[in-house]
């Protein structure tokens, strides 16, 4: 068996949940280490040896070091083509640009709103830091655009990038299932028809459940 | 003479400039159709139909439209692999890897800050629009500590990612040419040894002149 890659970082991080989903959908086998966020691991030298601007993940494979949740999912699906889920980065040029496309909306345009509102609604009652209502309803209503174009996306397609799921789809289930689950906004998703239908099919994959599952055991 | 991709938008756009600087390094044949934004012509049924989310730029090419600056740049690199600038997006996959963590990183952690300051710095008074100073206090302190990585970054390596110009050093092209030419507030770079002699590298690519000049000609 090949030596295990390495992720540094919680599975409750949603980036690093980000590169958990796509290991499990590609069936490479990994090692997580834990990065203790709440002592202040990911700022310390050598951490930031591995991630420089001091965030998770982190990620190493034999020769490589890597950061970025997206570009360590584009490599591992480009580095293990053959294993598991070979359509999740497409295998036409056409599908891989759209898959690329609607990859950069999820980071452009959805991640943005998506996570402040994550924060806010989700950790920041947690933590005991008080939210800000007017951050709120303008990331609300940014979110509730971007939910309207993939309303009518997923209107004339079943995933975002066409007929299958891919690496477009999988990058924003970590947003959206703590928007959907630990909030009381997850109506933004399920009251729009096509996302919802869209949103009841990712999340049920059997790779975005193991990732849940690693979240609840806090691994 | 194969038919000209066609990219909608105004140079002006930090976005549709990013997408002409990624032409004119690959050389590939374009043709530049105006969306007149003052007009709110990018709002429009018609346009909306090619760019779902009513920005710039949009893109066509034979059987496929596009939008997504950045996607719009790695599709013009798989597809025109041996035109032009044939290590635009790396040669080998470690290369990639490392372009996509960069070009990541200028999507995620530089863009957000860069893209606000020039708002604010140089569109706002134009557009007689009022200057918030908070705002402008705190993304210039978050632009300040990602170019702290790059400083680092760049006395390790000549380009972002490695000894070649990639589309990572690419992308930040539009963004910094305001910050430089067009606010106060150029010293954010050139105050940085190693970022100051990389920004003095890749403005000076012939690509990037000849999209300032078209910027001027207001083409
Ligand atoms: N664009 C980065 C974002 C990484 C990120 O924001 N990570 C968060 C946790 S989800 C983090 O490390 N936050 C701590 C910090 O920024 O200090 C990626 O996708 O990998
Ligand atoms: N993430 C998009 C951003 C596009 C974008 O923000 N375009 C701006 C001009 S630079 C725009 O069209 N703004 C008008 C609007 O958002 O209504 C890309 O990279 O293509």
């Amino acid at each position: 068996m090949a030596t295990p890659v390495k992720v540094y970082g919680p599975p409750l991080s949603t980036a690093v949940s980000r590169v958990l989903a796509c290991l499990l959908e590609k069936d490479v086998n990994f090692q997580l280490i834990s990065v203790n966020m709440s002592k202040g691991e990911h700022k310390v030298p050598d951490f930031l040896k591995i991630q420089p601007f001091g965030q998770v993940p982190a990620f190493q494979d034999e020769e490589i070091s890597l950061f970025e949740s997206r570009a360590i999912c584009r490599y591992l699906c480009d580095k293990y083509a053959d294993k598991g889920n070979r359509g999740l980065y497409g295998t036409n040029p056409l599908v891989k640009a759209s898959i690329d496309q609607w990859l950069e909306a999820e980071g452009q345009s959805f991640n943005p709103p998506s996570s402040v509102l994550v924060f806010q609604l989700a950790f920041a009652p947690r933590m005991k830091i008080k939210q800000d209502p007017a951050v709120i309803k303008q990331n609300e209503e940014k979110l509730g655009k971007v939910l309207d174009v993939y309303e009518q996306r997923l209107g004339e397609s079943r995933f975002l990038a066409g007929d299958e799921f891919s690496l477009a789809d999988l990058s924003h289930l970590p947003n959206t299932h703590y928007l959907v689950s630990a909030t009381d906004r997850g109506e933004l998703f399920t009251s729009r028809k096509n996302v919802g239908r869209w949103w009841g099919e990712i999340s049920g994959r059997d790779s975005w459940k193991k990732v849940v599952q690693m979240q609840k055991q806090g691994a």
